[in-house]
């Protein structure tokens, strides 16, 4: 019987090209797809509710895929914590509708992105150090200007986005922590390197070399040159992945 | 003129070969070492509170070490946080009195051990992960058993403790937490491989294989061979170290 098999993940980013499979490269869905398909016999192919680049990690990466094997869940689950690198654990196995797709039933994902003011030695590759202090209500008054149903097209890599560059985004916060900042963004979707050229700019914004209303006149210009400089991906996490169920 | 300072470390002890500088290999010691006498233009002797092995992690190691060189301690700071490599951070330097020794002066360490229960990718390296539940309230009962002055050679690597084998322990006691447990051990000082020692027995405790009232005939048989196997190094963490000032 074919069943329709949903996992949360959890990876560290660091020691993989990204998400997507790509020949001669370490990435997660090749290691995900090349244990299932030792587990099943036969080659499996794994939706993901979106990709990640090279050192982005995820704390709560959703994907699908159709499987045949009659084995529990929960032994699936382990069979594949078992089999899996240290750098990839699995959360979550649930069986879901034949019909669900985690790429196109996603209604909104969560995104987290960690900055530290201090240098880091445990955790150095799970947050980006900016060693001077940053205006962070310049950065929230930036911010807030993302909230709403927008044209991303100045933060985003335009030739890898050739249709619609619109999102709608619900939370667009920062939050200082004891030790640093983090920066939440949830929306419908996401354009590609989105998150980390929306971050590198508000970064700038706090250093003083924009001012916080700058952030829509860089959205209104549709054109990535208006943009800032992209974060780099080891602050970044895909943190959660929201489905109507 | 000749000044005593202080630095408080934390490091990640994945890639290193432990502390102590060691001929072509990798360690903590080395790095700071050479960062110092590249800073200083002669080399430089560190003196640390303790050795860590090979793969533990510090949060607040203490070391001190004589400096002849003119520049504030922030400026101090801010350069070696530079110039050491991402897996050493430097997190507090100040200058103590001329006859100031980080080993011989610490009156207190702490040591946290984590294990988790469940697999997981980010923090991979800084804890053990045990499948299988433990029976907690059994490993506190045992843990208690340490508390006060004893003879821990039954927890040591005897070739390496040649001389006093008796250590003063304040606090040994297991925090549940929401993904794993957090043992935290406070002691006066601390055997080569003693923390790894005890945790390994404490599990095996935990687990059912000796009863909780085992830890005190261990601890009066004097004997390694008596305790159980040692606990993996990543989920150690020489977490705190006091003086008395």
């Amino acid at each position: 019987m074919q069943r329709n098999i949903r996992l949360v993940l959890e990876y560290d980013g660091t020691f993989f090209k990204g998400w997507q499979i790509q020949p001669k490269q370490r990435t997660v869905q090749g290691e995900l797809e090349a244990r299932l398909e030792r587990l099943c016999s036969q080659p499996i192919r794994v939706i993901a509710s979106g990709r990640t680049d090279t050192g982005v990690h995820a704390q709560g990466q959703v994907v699908n895929f159709n499987w045949d094997k009659d084995i529990s869940l929960e032994r699936l689950q382990h069979a594949l914590n078992g089999m899996l690198p240290a750098d990839i654990a699995v959360l979550g196995a649930d069986e879901v509708p034949p019909i669900f797709h985690a790429r196109f039933d996603a209604r909104r994902r969560t995104y987290l992105y960690q900055i530290r003011h201090q240098k880091q030695a445990l955790g150095r590759d799970q947050a980006w150090w900016i060693r001077r202090p940053l205006d962070v209500a310049a950065m929230q008054e930036a911010a807030s200007a993302l909230v709403g149903h927008h044209d991303f097209t100045s933060f985003c890599v335009a030739a890898f986005e050739k249709e619609k560059r619109d999102c709608r985004v619900f939370d667009c916060t920062w939050k200082e922590l004891e030790n640093g900042l983090q920066f939440r963004i949830e929306a419908n979707r996401f354009l590609r390197a989105m998150v980390r050229s929306i971050v590198g700019t508000l970064v700038e914004i706090g250093r003083g070399i924009r001012p916080p209303g700058a952030m829509s006149q860089i959205l209104a210009a549709q054109n990535r040159q208006s943009a800032g400089e992209s974060a780099p991906p080891q602050g970044l996490f895909l943190n959660k992945v929201l489905y109507v169920e």
